[in-house]
């Protein structure tokens, strides 16, 4: 396994790779791996001949008052991860090698990069399409995976690769969660341990809220009542939002029918989590 | 020479060029081809395995009441041009393959965008990123070409195509002029007789600017308001803007030293031309 920090030299590697026609399975991190993270190397693994993740802790996405400077790095333990996972290359840039002085190219996903956790995390997501659009340009992947846990940022994405005509495929797969429903998070790690078990709130309350619509629930506004009493319980637990939307365009779904996506942001004490599940009220 | 008008053809065909290692070059264009297209056709065909010449007139980077509708358009000529050229494949999408229903992702280049002719072509330039990077993301080619005449456009793309790290290199390639000096543009064709005689007066003005400089003036002000006058005593000319800025940054520079760039946007009539010159104060 090989660590590239360099963009030119990542890039020439892998022009290189498809002039001798192999395929790139592409899986962008900011490090901190865990099960989650797995879950798409092993899938990239099964499918591409050679397997590229990148840790790159992105100013971009990061608003001033978020925990750029406190997330989690540990360059030695995820590259121990990777090589255990059969990665065949880490990209590793710094941040001075991403953003070169004078840096101003951005690209925007408009309509859906404002509401949900957009809104509570401004150029949040133009931060993400941004470091993505060139992650994708230096990696030059033939897929590349996400996690359904970050639903907006899939959405997003895979808007950008159709509008703007990336050449490759977007795969999402499934959240991958602790024995208590809680979603792998790197962030999890912020959790003291009481805190930790009042998180597990959060998907149960993504059940009942199932639940509900599957027993023929159909007002999205009593449905978000209901969970958001039941999360706000948690002592230390409190509701960014709640919502209940429509797969594509994340407007929200005041009546339900066919597939919504129910998507939720909490505080537990200063950790902001996030979790959703995908509904389909005809099941 | 094929003409291709999907945008999942081009981009398999472009991707089996590069499996074989063919290298690829490529010119952008909205049609309607002069003397300045093909300098660039030449020399992307001197230099690369395959030529590519888009054709597409990309609505995004008009204004609501720009010639968006009356841009000139023949594929038939421009067809035979590029034939006689040596071009291989015309992309040649339509603007319902390029821009489906949903389309919201944006490529902002941002700083320079709003300045020079982006003040008068509000999203004009963002049109132009967009465009672009989708073009890049279809085509895939090694190497891109620009004119000088469209000063604003190059300094934006070369600016985005290193922010975002596109895998391709952009070459701009001197303004071709008419006999008297007027610089190339499709839109030279809605010029009568004699409006297409007062328009040589965007060249000779900013000649006028070089001797100045040469003659060691300093005051951009001053030299703006000389070939100002000058401009303004043809009837049917009207001055947008006369600028002398930075090259890599488009800020105005008062005091001139070393490199500038003198741009400047007329109406002539109706038609917008615009047009530009460096200058290297110390030669």
């Amino acid at each position: 396994m090989r660590i590239i920090k360099s963009i030119k030299q990542m890039q020439e590697v892998s022009q290189d790779l498809k002039r001798k026609g192999k395929t790139i399975g592409f899986v962008p991190t900011m490090g901190a791996l865990h099960q989650g993270h797995f879950s798409l190397m092993r899938r990239a693994r099964k499918e591409n001949d050679i397997v590229i993740v990148s840790i790159f802790v992105n100013p971009l996405q990061f608003g001033p008052k978020e925990d750029f400077q406190k997330y989690p790095r540990d360059l030695k333990s995820d590259a121990g991860l990777c090589k255990k996972k059969g990665v065949d290359i880490i990209f590793y840039p710094a941040v001075k090698e991403m953003y070169v002085r004078g840096f101003r190219t951005y690209v925007r996903v408009e309509g859906l990069s404002d509401v949900l956790c957009g809104k509570f995390r401004p150029g949040h997501f133009r931060g993400v399409a941004t470091v993505v659009t060139k992650l994708f340009n230096i990696v030059l992947a033939d897929v590349a995976y996400f996690g359904q846990k970050d639903a907006q940022q899939a959405i997003i994405l895979k808007r950008m690769v159709e509008d703007l005509s990336f050449p490759l495929k977007i795969r999402v797969l499934p959240t991958v969660r602790d024995k208590d429903g809680l979603a792998m998070s790197s962030r999890n790690a912020y959790l003291s341990q009481a805190k930790r078990k009042e998180a597990a709130v959060l998907y149960q309350a993504l059940n009942v809220a199932q639940k509900l619509i599957r027993g023929g629930k159909k007002s999205s506004a009593d449905i978000i009542r209901k969970i958001k009493r039941l999360i706000e319980k948690r002592k230390t637990v409190k509701v960014q939002y709640i919502a209940i939307v429509n797969l594509d365009s994340l407007k929200p779904e005041d009546i339900i029918k066919g597939k919504v996506l129910i998507a939720l942001a909490v505080l537990v004490g200063k950790t902001r989590l996030i979790d959703n599940i995908v509904i389909n009220s005809h099941d």
